[in-house]
């Protein structure tokens, strides 16, 4: 079979979002099966361009002329439905194929998610789709819908009830079912949908195709996205990066967030990274908004549609408002708690207050008393003062149930009016549980209306960190060339330490020796207290068999330490092939770190840093990205680790080595590019990371190969 | 003034609950003022007892005979409602005592919140019915509602549309804000209400006051409480023991949860046991459920109403029933991170299911595919399987959106219905996002329905915790004897640790010296090797100055450890009295922890346990309780420490004593109760604990005397 290029992510989905003429192979009169549904709702929701329904009976269905095949076609649909059996598929995607069919979803199901004989039928559609050029969506999916366009090429149960309104949200999800809930809602709120697009068993269109293609499209403005399983790094970061430079945010639901698998990891960093932490990285370094519950997407992408374009928040002050300070102690908790920050009022804005409430409370939040909602004057002259403070980014207002009192709404909705239209560029934020005629009229002023105190809070810290995607940095990837590693590195403990030392990677002044006199000679070298310890392949846990001896204070110690250390190991491990006995200086004080690389079957080599000694684990105190990271990437990896503060001068401690450390990792994870070849994973534990200034000194390495061969003849 | 018992929490109430006269004192024709409102919602919601509102101009008000005075009266009413000015107030108070009132709400506000001079006032109500027996609620309340009695002693806004339903919902709040958003969400979802109660200022009548009354009250069975402060814990402790005693589950928002003024604490253990985490723990110990979050206290209360009484989880496995895998997926994460259990269906069940369902997923969630909602019979063949199911305790079913489409929403209904009706006892619950009429539908079937996914799983999580309040063991509190502690424990580390011997716990077996051969004497008998350190009450950093010395191997060694210890004492710190130097044995390996008491100004004496080191404090591993802890609850808490897998045989360790460990806070917290006039703060740090059978040590102590007599002379 020849192999063709694999297309870029988006490319040519056109034909879905846009197609003039649609085949539907499989079509059938009952519109309660998938070879029917997709042309009463095209008939249903006036699509404007032709409709082939194709079944080998010919004749008319649902009223219109059928044809008993594609290749009797008039003229070439862009898009083709595929709904008949899995092993029918086949000859219809030849049959797309041959008649310049330029996408075509699949339907259908019974194939890779079947068993292997589906998965075979699978591949041949992908082999015919890249072979002349054509997009596949599927097969065992829900396909698309294009609002505007009126392009339906989907059996989605939410189109029974009507069509969403047309609008600026696009979603893409692998499962049309969640998709399918995420369209709804978005419809349920009052928002309009750009695209839909499932994308099943992604045998080509995958989740980045989708965002990619919808970052491209003019009517979308914000993508939200659910995905189960990324299989391709590449394009998902390119999709990502091209969303964000056309200004398109994205916020993804990623479900299936427990680990598992794990447990056959080489080293400590293997079992410490785990997938879905890898793939929180880089949603974070990419600039896409994860969430991880549906109602959170939904919310926050409501929220951030009516700000779209431009009225993400500057910064993260908040203005909290309230009627009771009760209230008002629960939202600043709430606040606090999400990472956000309480405005200090300015003295001129507290006067304004005054003026018009006498007896509020100005300090941040605002209690404003039961007076504010008077009269609507009232409440409009404290908001204005607060729209006119340039120490606040978004202004919060809790409403708690007085919209469902009628004379209260009258008074609220005239005065959020009157402010929307005197600050259009300011933010204001309510929280309110309804009713929902109530919450739909101050969304249609373009304010955002979350249900809850916490849903609040939690919202705005989603819409500041989407406010500030612009400001992040540029993302590099690896542009150095791939070297093989010399197969030496694997062999032990030394050899490893010196191919990482080689990088840029401090390590100790240490040296093989394989006799007693040269220990004392080397140790002379290295100045006393020394360390010495056994290096062989075939021993793991040199400490356990007593192949460690710590702080040697003169030649003599030296001397009886390699001795002993030889006779342990003939006792504990006498098949052993030992490479020597390594001298290292005795180094002390400072903090432990953990340092590593391992393989992420989609990501490649990721980098992790890590609490020392058993606090990684037991805290689970980690950070991970995708290699390589930049030396400012690296000390936030660092400074986000739980027990950071031991390495930043917590309770009177010397400050340690922290950009020092931070050099290490990049040039590590710089390391693992480099001979992403050869290397699959690296433990460098402990890192002992010395005081400002003194730097850093790895004091044990591990280098895993990633092809057995290379350490054994 | 005399003094007088203060009621006991709860007694007199019913003053309120079931008045059957009402006198309102600054009675108003002018509906929107506090004196015309109570007035005005006690006809408008045909109160049957006697009205007579009270106004130095008499006539008819409200087209009710009003009363120059209180002492007019024909007879005493039970409640007297308070609307004058605050100056006003005590000579109406004293009309009330002289007339026989029992309870009196006073809503003016210009007391305590006000400064001085209101406080004085306030004292002078409080004085009066203390004299007289009455029970007092406010000043600056928002009073009472007692629904079924029509009995209004409150101006709240919320009775402006309606009355809340009557039901069996007791509300109880120190705002009346938050209390009248609590009363209002709970009506419009459809719940009745037993009383609301509004504390306000809480010069009489608390929070406490409201949970015994509702939990002696026949109409309510469930208790929803708001407190910012607690200001008695002993009547808080007693009106939660009441409430579970009477089997009426309480839910409390606590707000204000930010710590603050810890940095005066003498301690570490004073620094890091907050007063938030105390209270937080209080109700833990005596089964009140705490959210952090108003619509979490209203969902779980809703939930918990349909369910009660008898129908909460017995246990904590949870079926999950969804028609996509996809959202199977996302509800067992939350399940699991809820902290609550899949089930494991049995084969019995997984063969009812496919026989009405072939296609399904059988593995929990279970995936019910889109067939599920084809027709009523198999949704209700697979409900009726898992309702079927003894592994089960609760079913979950995800309807989505659903509910909106009208097919789908009578097939939904009609099986919900049928299986309610089938299988009464078993516990069924609902994720959807609405519609509100559907949702109500579902709710007056007994089936709680949560908005999200997240939301169902925490709102499981506390319906399972209400589930166990009556296996809570009973709480005692201290029963011991308060005993006085001799004034040397405050001397030094010595006699600290001599006190805490005395009262069973281990410290090392250990002399203070005064001389270099007395002390190579002492460290003879000891056995070496040994730790020196000096003894002073005067230095407090011992190390710091070199005043401690370790791991000294021999007498030689002892001797010139005392001269340096005595000569670096004499340096840095010329002027300290010196006790001389402790000779303690050196004890080696184990794990460190840290014990301590501090003392909380409303709960008293509090016990700490946290990481050892430096640990405790950057993680904020530490777990409080007020004092005395049984073993078990030492034990409880020791276990919830994060740092907890380092005791517990983490990588391959020795697991540490922590049954010895758990005895020793025990009894600390003892000696605490014992000497509570005496001790204000006790730090035990380090505590070193052994491997499992040897023990622990407390390497360190420190007290500190309530009084700073009691060290100097």
């Amino acid at each position: 079979m020849d192999t063709f290029a694999v297309p870029q992510p988006g490319a040519g989905l056109d034909a879905f979002f846009m197609a003039k003429g649609i085949a539907i192979v499989g079509a059938s009169d009952d519109i309660t099966k998938i070879g029917g549904r997709p042309i009463h709702f095209l008939l249903k929701y006036g699509y404007k361009g032709q409709i082939y329904p194709v079944n080998p009976r010919g004749g008319v269905i649902q009223g219109v002329q059928a044809y008993t095949s594609l290749c009797e076609l008039p003229a070439a649909p862009d898009m083709a439905i595929i709904a008949v059996p899995a092993t029918a598929a086949v000859k219809a995607m030849q049959d797309c194929a041959s008649v310049g069919v330029r996408g075509v979803v699949v339907l259908s199901s019974g194939f890779a998610e079947a068993g292997p004989e589906g998965a075979a039928l699978q591949a041949e559609l992908v082999a015919i789709a890249r072979k002349h050029g054509m997009r596949l969506l599927g097969p065992n999916c829900l396909g698309t819908i294009s609002v505007a366009q009126g392009v339906i090429g989907s059996f989605s149960i939410i189109l029974e009830q009507s069509m969403p309104p047309a609008g600026q949200v696009g979603i893409v999800s692998q499962s049309g079912n969640i998709g399918s809930f995420a369209v709804q809602n978005v419809a349920r709120r009052g928002l309009g949908v750009s695209h839909f697009i499932a994308t099943g068993n992604e045998a080509d269109i995958d989740v980045a195709d989708g965002i990619a293609a919808l970052a491209n499209d003019t009517q979308t403005r914000l993508i939200l996205c659910c995905m189960e399983t990324c299989r391709d790094a590449d394009r998902l970061t390119r999709a990502l990066d091209l969303a964000r430079k056309n200004n398109k945010p994205v916020i993804v639901l990623k479900i299936g967030s427990t680990d598992q698998g794990q447990a056959a990891a080489a080293t400590h960093t293997g079992a410490l990274a785990g997938s879905d932490s890898v793939i929180d990285a880089v949603f974070r370094r990419y600039g896409a908004l994860r969430v991880n519950a549906i109602e959170e997407l939904l919310e926050l992408g409501h929220a951030a549609s009516l700000l779209l374009p431009g009225g993400l928040p500057k910064g993260n002050r908040i203005t909290l408002l309230a009627a009771s300070g009760g209230f008002g102690i629960m939202m600043a908790d709430a606040t606090v708690k999400a990472g956000l920050a309480l405005s200090e009022l300015d003295a001129g804005t507290k006067d304004k207050i005054l003026k018009v409430l006498p007896l509020a409370g100005t300090n941040n939040p605002v209690d404003a008393t039961a007076q504010v909602s008077a009269r609507p004057d009232v409440l409009q002259g404290t908001l204005a003062a607060l729209m006119e403070d340039t120490q606040t980014d978004v202004t919060q207002i809790f409403l708690s149930l007085s919209l469902y009192n009628t004379r209260l709404r009258g008074v609220y909705m005239e005065a959020l009016k009157e402010i929307r239209h005197r600050y259009p560029d300011r933010l204001l934020v309510v929280t309110s549980q309804g009713p929902a005629d109530a919450v739909r009229e101050i969304n249609d002023l373009g304010i955002p209306v979350f249900p809850g105190i916490d849903a609040t809070a939690s919202g705005l810290a989603g819409l500041v960190r989407m406010g500030q995607l612009a400001a992040l940095p540029e993302t590099t990837g690896y542009r150095g060339a791939r070297e093989p590693l010399d197969r030496a590195a694997f062999s032990n403990e030394y050899t490893a330490k010196q191919a990482l030392a080689a990088m840029g990677i401090p390590v100790p002044a240490e040296a093989i020796v394989t006799s007693a006199d040269a220990a004392a000679t080397q140790a002379v070298r290295t100045g006393f207290p020394v360390v010495l310890k056994i290096v062989s392949q075939d021993i793991a846990h040199k400490t356990e068999i007593g192949g460690v001896l710590l702080n040697l204070a003169d030649e003599a110690a030296v001397r009886s330490a390699y001795e002993q250390i030889m006779q342990a190991a003939a006792k504990h491990a006498p098949d052993a092939r030992l490479d020597g006995v390594l001298v290292s200086p005795m180094i002390k004080g400072g903090n432990e770190l953990i340092m590593g690389i391992s393989r992420d079957p989609v990501f490649g080599p990721v980098v992790m840093v890590g609490s020392g000694g058993i606090y990684a684990e037991i805290l689970q105190d980690v950070a991970v990205q995708t290699a390589p990271v930049s030396e400012d990437e690296a000390q936030a990896m660092i400074r986000s680790l739980k027990l950071f503060p031991l390495l930043n001068g917590a309770r009177g401690r010397k400050k340690a080595d922290v950009r020092a450390a931070a050099h290490a990792l990049a040039r590590l994870s710089e390391f693992a590019c480099r001979h992403a070849d050869d290397v699959a994973e690296i433990d460098m534990n402990p890192v002992l990371v010395l005081p400002e200034g003194e730097g850093v000194v790895v004091l044990d390495a591990l280098l895993i190969p990633r092809h057995a061969g290379h350490t054994s003849e």
